[in-house]
């Protein structure tokens, strides 16, 4: 069993301990740091951790502390992983890794000089159907990878940090995207070099600086494609969906909205129904077991199965790192219009990538494009000349 | 932590082991009987379990067992149990109870009689789903209960068992009609007394003297109507479903086949994708994590959490022995083709039930029975005379 | 093209007129019979009706009519049909036939007799989804059928007369059931013979004598079942969906509530989005096209040309009779509470029928009666003994 | 009723003829030409046209010829368009108008200056749920519109001209991305200018010149933006899905392969189930009336009717000629990696845009930014301070 200092007392710190107090697992919170005092002396209270305390260092260095779980707003992390590394004592911490790659690359660089445990809280790559359709795509069943989209939208982030530019280091693209863009990465390969990224962004609705929806591309050196679509103007709750297209399949989930739970209600005696939910009346889509359904499960087992057989986790601060090098493209090509080249200091991947792209033969001379039946009954195929290239239909029957 | 002692070593055993070793559970299975050497000693070996044996007494007599899972077939649970109460040992066991209602109360007396703490694995009343349903309709989401339908249909069995009528008990009712009388009995009330059962059933297809195909209704002392409707001649994967009619709502579970995970594939290395999944190629519906979703998580986490905690948990032998009483009298009713009352010698619920059926008003004169707005765009409502009783329409705007 | 005498002109009327204009068809509403002056007046403006009545024999009479359109009340369509009849005159009408079997057994024998062209206007079975699903049940996609469940259910009818029992025939079953039960004979197979049926009704909410809600299981002569699921309390729109499983496949049909249109709003300007729908904010599922999806189209094309080409509609007096009798056996059996026989004087179908229930071959020994990949990699198959007649299980691999 | 020139005999003139001919529509194909004797013939034959021809002004020039409906590959577009010209025949055409925006133009001038019907059969915008989306959109349902995505996806075209980039003027762009754009324009609004296009493009499959998939980004000069999804390397069947975005709401449509059709066939006597449909057994989606839900029944509706009402219809070969355009700075942004400017000698819309972006009024002192119910049970609001313009939060209850 694990001793966790959790630092920060908020809305992710209690999705964090939720997980980490459920279904009978033997790791305490050990600690509670929070800015404020009556915020940590709540969340003590709530999850019965023994010391809380406004004092950072204090709740990072008490000797029952095996690992730190940063759920910081993103402004402090480099501070929060900097007590860490002094403090010699593994960390874990909430997405994004920093607000930028230099700050990100700072983190990393520093827990990897001081050997200290270091994982990265990218939740939705450890969601249940992330997993599955991770393992799933590894035995092959969608072929070679061609597309991978993952879309994260709703109505807009639930504390005040989120809408300050300078503190968040950005706006829906760095609150969002990063899981995007991570999601992406898994199901493509995570050691394909993402190379450059063309991306859209605006403020459509909101009274900010910064962009409140954005959409990008992001194209790795195997010719995939990796496309993130994130939105704080989206209304109807929590859009969380990915698609994959590879050459031989199609894979779409749904992490959110429609899950196999609905719900028609006049209204009375609803409360709670989902994250982000914006009604109360009519049809509802609940989610029941978002701690599951979000990834925090698996995510924690994964870090602290890891962290006490001495082995790294699925994500650590690296993965954080390459993450906020493909967020530094994507706001610059929003401002060039351009595409923008995914800047790598550390690149730990392959380094070169064959592409496999030879049709299925249809028979000795001819490769196979497709094959169709019409909606008149007709059987065709199209064919490639083997020799000439040329490209042909052909009726069958 | 507790020590579990395992009896059974197949299907359902493999689940319910997979579930207690997930996700850093303290508790450890610390010996498991089969009636059979080398699965015994498979199981052992796979879950890392120090003691088989193929002698029941000695997996359970064990000082360091501190609960009894029952995971064999149905014709050894009455024996299981009885071992279970000669050792004084507290004691779980998988649906349904008995073979009929007067071997559940056999067993039920036994326990109580023992003062042994008793549970019963109705995992599907655990689903997350089924879990945040029953909370959503306890805070009046739904209204007064009308109807509560559960289905479960797959394409049959998977040990031989089950095929036999009198090792089983029957067939495709008590197999999974156990598991829809009693998620219908969480959503109508548990206290709410289950009065008679009409059922037809009947064998389609399969090459057995037991149905492989029924469907049932039980009706409450409260007006509430139950359906379950189950077959084991189903194609297409497993269908397990909830529908709930209340006076202020409707509610749709699908615990299984679509559950936000589509995929499409030429059939190149798919695999295991979800139980008794039946095509391996073109759409397939994955389910992402069936520990979770099939409520084994939260069924050993209430089970566990009772026992260290000296209370009661959700389900207990009493359930059990309702849920097949209520099977009883539907396998009568297949035979007589009538109307059959559940016989119930123990009842703890409440014995008077009080149905409120106002209507809501619409002004001084009427109740409002209800509102349209019609293809023709005209704003209608149905009212009835609080004085006459009678009905009338009128057209507004 | 032909000349339509509609009687008739409330919600049904009009949704009939607006399939019968719509896309350039040649048709010609030329007369229009109306109880109330203004209504059959408004109707004649809104559809440029050339003649409108308050007399049902003057719109019949009139030689541009080729077809008699019965729209009206349960309680009218006697009277109806006998002034077609002496007036020598095409009729359709909508359903349900009769208020009973004796009634419709009249109408059909006095148009039989009178040598007129009979269509009854069963829309749900002319839905392009029903078409296609007995096409596709027709050349063998589900093998042989063993349950059709067709289920009704909306929060209450539109017009006043439907609560009435005596006008109506009785409620949710005579509205409703008569939809579902011609829908399973179309999947079942039109001509094996409805033997009896078991129904339970009540009035659990609205205040009226006659059931609210009921639930009905129609045996056939070949063993397959139809089933009814019908009410007037379901909160949530129109639920219309149907469920057929058969020994090679299964089908799923949603005529209504989720067709791959949906909607968030936060409600302003939604207006009318489908019919019986009961919210205009939060998530709808609006129906685009109505008169198609509910069969209207294909319905009144079958109809008008079969008159011209002379023969039989799809749906003839005939099949409404058929319907008739089946519930007034279920409303028979709601009162003895148990299987009552379905009596038909007339029947045209099968007398006798054959089940072919061998099952499939496994190898020389053996039936294959069904194969399983478990959660734990082992590939199973569950056999049958070819001479014994016993069934065991194997594992593969 | 309309007398009809059929140009072209393949698949688009197959399914056109389908609707022309359904549900008895008056209009008659009278002439049909196509390339091929005996493809002519067959045509003639299947559809009962009187005349057939592999001479093009033969079957335009004749004077039962009211329309010519032109269903020929697109390099034939211009030629056949002149031809109507020289005749002074009415012309609807087939999609995309032209293969680039300079050959549109020059068909647009040319029918304007003819002074004869044009329509353009982009059936995509007619489906029933594009209409009902339009008209609940015109209604205000989801506020002012921020995002509209149209997604075309599928396993590759049917005919080889489709793979010849000098035949078809492009891959799926130009035969994809011309529906996606028009359906984007129709709900941004299509009298709003389309100014930029960022676009990727690829050919990451097949054996070809032109680009298989690619992916799109239409700015607006209200800041809308406009996506496209095409492909044709997707597996699974057709995917042709739209999305909408809008300050008060959310709109998804999916035309094909969700619409409320599942079935689980083991393979047996199948058949065709959809356009493009990749497997026969195990899980399906058939589509029910393929003429009506890809939009050909309301399209040809509207064309005809305008056509005798002696209006323009809703699309014209100006829409067709925008699109065009559009794609044109699509091609040009997929070399140049950079957004490119729309180029449009002729704009009919919109020249001066005004974007209402005040928030909702929360207090006296603040904006409503938004607000929030959490995991943990807190009501919380973001608003602006309405002089500062800071953002805070607030915790209600």
């Amino acid at each position: 069993m694990a001793g966790i200092a959790m630092l920060g007392s908020g809305f992710i710190a209690r999705f964090y301990a939720d997980a980490l107090v459920s279904h009978r697992r033997p790791d305490r919170i050990v600690s509670v740091y929070s800015r404020r005092t009556e915020s940590a002396e709540r969340f003590a209270k709530d999850y019965r951790v023994p010391v809380w305390t406004t004092r950072m260092e204090e709740a990072i260095s008490r000797p029952e502390v095996d690992i730190v779980c940063i759920s910081l707003p993103n402004h402090l992390h480099e501070e929060a992983v900097m007590a860490c590394v002094r403090a010699g004592k593994a960390v874990m911490i909430t997405k994004p890794l920093g607000r930028h790659a230099a700050e990100a690359l700072r983190m990393l660089q520093a827990v990897e000089k001081a050997g200290i445990f270091h994982g990265y809280l990218e939740d939705l790559v450890y969601t249940p159907k992330s997993l599955k359709a991770q393992q799933l795509i590894s035995q092959g069943a969608l072929g070679r990878i061609l597309w991978a989209k993952s879309r994260e939208t709703h109505p807009g982030p639930h504390s005040e940090w989120f809408w300050n530019k300078e503190l968040a280091g950005g706006g829906a693209i760095i609150d969002l995207g990063c899981h995007c863009v991570e999601i992406a990465r898994t199901y493509i390969g995570k050691d394909i070099r993402p190379l450059e990224v063309m991306c859209w962004a605006d403020t459509q609705v909101k009274p900010i600086e910064a962009e409140d929806h954005a959409i990008g591309l992001v194209r790795y050196a195997n010719g995939a494609i990796g496309q993130f679509e994130v939105s704080w103007t989206f209304r109807g709750g929590l859009d969380l969906r990915d698609e994959v297209m590879g050459t031989e399949g199609t894979l779409w989930i749904n992490n959110f909205l429609r899950t196999g739970f609905e719900m028609f209600t006049s209204g009375k005696g609803t409360g709670y129904t989902a994250e982000k939910a914006e009604s109360e009346s009519g049809w509802l889509f609940p989610v029941a077991d978002e701690l599951n359904e979000l990834g925090y499960q698996h995510m924690f087992t994964d870090m602290l199965n890891a962290l006490e057989q001495g082995h790294q986790p699925r994500e650590t601060f690296y993965d954080g790192y390459v993450v906020n090098a493909i967020l530094d493209a994507a706001y610059r090509s929003a401002r060039s219009k351009q595409w923008e080249p995914v800047q790598l200091e550390v690149w730990r991947g392959q380094t070169e990538v064959h592409v496999d792209r030879t049709l299925p033969d249809y028979d000795e001379h001819y490769y196979l494009v497709k094959e169709e039946t019409t909606h008149y009954g007709a059987r065709k195929v199209i064919l490639q000349d083997k020799k000439t290239g040329e490209i042909i239909e052909r009726v069958l029957s």
